[in-house]
């Protein structure tokens, strides 16, 4: 039995130690920041990459992969870029024995890998919009304090890159994508905010960035995915043109889209409780774990009729996990209860003889699985469960966030602040100093809670301008 | 229109130009031999990579994902591993400004990577076999032609490794592997031979290494796979031991099964023609095209048909390409071959009327596909193209090998040739020299002709251990 620290006083050694306690991964590689995917972890994320692909998909996104290796020459093309991810690259110097002429970059991110092509790929009108995806690796050079998906020196990585018309058209592919991830979270139960990030925090190279953030105990927040637009801040650079209907060259507008491993680390620090791990079914290796409950004399009876559910189960579709081992039920119980699984269902002697199982979700609640009814009675139970593990996450969410009245308020660190700001970059970074943390920008869709028209910039107390922005320390 | 170079007389040069032609590929990135996977290509690589997990997985290996990067102290544990990759490896020796204190691999293959951590996974004979598998990409700094697919620098990579109890058990795994490969080439149409390979062209490190090898026109051949058997040489140097059931401290015997994406170039050299690629159904990124034919007056009623068409196909999980664009059909109908969908279904007044669409497989066979009962007919045609596609490279397979009896023969290289052979490293040689390419080995599983018993050794003349090995110019 692992004994997991305290969730809400102690939330960064909780999340460290359930993370490897339900074998989502494993940190002894030799490497500090460079962790293992194990067999369970590695099949959380293959679903949790099969929502995303499903979703950007149906935007109308198409994949692509290109190569790890950028040439410096490349790399260096476009100075705020460059300039944002010196300290981070990962080089390679040496083939072989010998050393390389042009070094490469380990891509810490593909906009220098990518550009370079769609200058080639790019000729016409015609040719709009581009939007091609990639699930790849990227590689940083961390020095802050590695953690399990939430910062690692490899990155598993979804990053989208488009090419568009003008100002307006990337603008509806940033609404798009917007709208692609909220689906996407929505298949998570996972609450965030939307918030486009001030000037002095953008990506490297963009016009605007939009990011998505959660809280995650007091002030602290987890930035899991943005949305960037750059108007012609790389077109220009590459030389990314298209001829348009009148005959006139004209610089592409372009978007990206970046999500990580973070996004697990995510799931399992909003859904996660003092016994472990919650998977929400969509993304759970086993969206079904059955036990069957033998005693001497049932064991044939039992045995065959766990067997049977379990494909009935699969054959719908369901991921199924029977665990026959010889341990004891409690034993299995804590077993998937830290792992995660959303449904388990349990075959003793009574369920054998009435041909129904009992079913206790990963939040206790319990009922009855019919096996002449199995697949229909299955997913009923998953979609309750998701729906609860939903709606549990929004209320810790919107407990989450307070507004802030004055800058020694944020000095507690409680909550995520909102706070009334007028915009300017000097209250900006006064805010920062009081929470010791960021000001993380204006929420572009809704607020978490209701609070008024702001009034007054708590910074400098002007009302000229003055918008709800929301402060806190992100991790 | 492109025109490609003659398949039978000029092979390399046809399956340069046909890759780039048919948009599987695009090599200008700008380093040699890292090639961009358009989407086309891509689409293809997802569905190669289906077959392979839906085979491996039924064999009871397990995904996981270990570090692309190796320190260089484990990189070099296994002596005769490390001096066969030395001159391939790609050095990552700065991290963001500053020189790292221990260089990093860029894996050429994972071994180094995983065993480590398997002497931590692995303690008691309950935890053995341990059959686990990565997709990932490996990197070798080729000083060889780069050519997409077949040699690249950036390699899209299958790698099992697993840890058995002894050497019986290990060999069982192989032939298990074996088994596995052989269904995966079905489902493509790919024949092959599995070759035992002679003892100086073994994988480095391990104890045999069985690889899988096509014939590609004239004496040239392609590995296309390989099977390895470790014995203990790299869990003695890793330290990776179990406890018996009598409680004795064991090495594990490990096998490795690796393949790539030149098995994706292995199916487009071996099934393509004048026209351009051929995709069995399995990987085809569009199993089915569907192209409308309407007129100024018919087309409303034959976009609604061919929508139909697409909708009813798609419901049924068919890869449908509704290809309704402006150009003539005749134009699409060369897109598409180029391409090398499997199955076209045509579309105009008649069809749309008739409610029964005209269907022409990428061999040119002709056929219909009624709306009503579109995805019962599609299965009917796809499969007996599947057949068509594989009897014929099977016929191809088993006419590229001849039987020498002279060291003379072997000059013309006309063939992929059998050859009695004594077993001795120096005939080996002399036959290498004679056919100025490699003794790929002794077949395991059959061979591609009946040429009856082997009676000398084509080199020495000797008689004693003489069996029938394969002698070509791979490439």
């Amino acid at each position: 039995m692992v004994d997991l620290p305290d969730r809400r006083t102690n939330f960064v050694d909780w999340y460290l130690a359930v993370v490897e306690a339900a074998d989502l991964t494993d940190k002894r590689y030799g490497v500090k920041g460079l962790n293992i995917w194990t067999r369970y972890g590695f099949l959380a994320r293959r679903q949790l990459d099969a929502v995303l692909v499903r979703e950007i998909e149906a935007t109308g996104s198409e994949p692509v992969e290109f190569p790890a290796l950028i040439p410096e020459n490349e790399f260096a093309k476009e100075k705020e870029h460059i300039k944002g991810f010196d300290a981070q690259v990962y080089w390679v110097t040496k083939g072989g024995l010998s050393e390389l002429d042009v070094a490469l970059a380990l891509r810490p991110t593909s906009e220098t890998a990518i550009y370079p092509v769609f200058a080639l790929w790019v000729r016409s009108h015609r040719d709009l919009p581009l939007n091609i995806y990639q699930i790849v690796n990227t590689f940083r050079y961390e020095t802050k304090t590695t953690r399990p998906f939430l910062r690692v020196r490899e990155i598993h990585f979804f990053e989208e890159h488009t090419c568009q018309t003008n100002e307006a058209t990337a603008t509806d592919r940033v609404r798009s994508n917007l709208a692609a991830f909220r689906r996407m979270a929505e298949t998570f139960g996972l609450p965030y905010l939307s918030i486009r990030r001030p000037e002095w925090d953008k990506f490297p190279g963009a016009f605007y960035s939009i990011a998505f953030d959660i809280p995650v105990g007091g002030a602290r927040t987890l930035q899991i995915g943005s949305v960037h637009h750059y108007r012609e801040n790389f077109s220009g650079p590459y030389g990314i043109r298209y001829e348009d209907t009148e005959g006139t060259q004209r610089l592409v507008h372009q978007t990206t889209f970046g999500l990580s491993e973070r996004l697990l680390g995510a799931i399992v620090a909003v859904h996660g409780d003092a016994k472990g791990v919650i998977f929400p079914s969509s993304i759970a290796p086993y969206d079904v774990v059955i036990v069957p409950i033998p005693s001497a004399e049932t064991r044939v009876a039992v045995l065959g009729a766990a067997d049977e559910l379990a494909d009935r189960l699969r054959r719908a579709g369901r991921r199924v996990r029977l665990d026959a081992g010889e341990e004891r039920p409690g034993a299995k119980y804590y077993h998937w209860e830290l792992r995660g699984a959303p449904l388990r269902l349990e075959v003793g002697r009574r369920e054998a003889e009435s041909r129904v199982a009992s079913s206790v979700d990963r939040l206790g609640r319990k009922g009855r699985v019919a096996f002449d009814t199995a697949a229909v009675d299955v997913t009923a139970r998953l979609a309750e469960f998701d729906r609860a593990l939903g709606e549990r996450a929004r209320s810790a969410f919107q407990a989450s966030f307070a507004v802030a009245r004055s800058l020694e308020e944020l000095a507690k660190a409680e909550h995520v602040y909102l706070v009334g700001w007028c915009g300017s970059e000097e209250c900006g970074h006064r805010i920062e100093t009081a929470i010791d943390g960021a000001l993380l920008g204006v929420p572009e869709d809704g607020l978490p809670l209701d609070p008024g028209t702001p009034t007054a910039c708590i910074a400098c107390a002007g009302s000229d301008g003055v918008r709800w922005a929301v402060a806190g320390q992100p991790l």
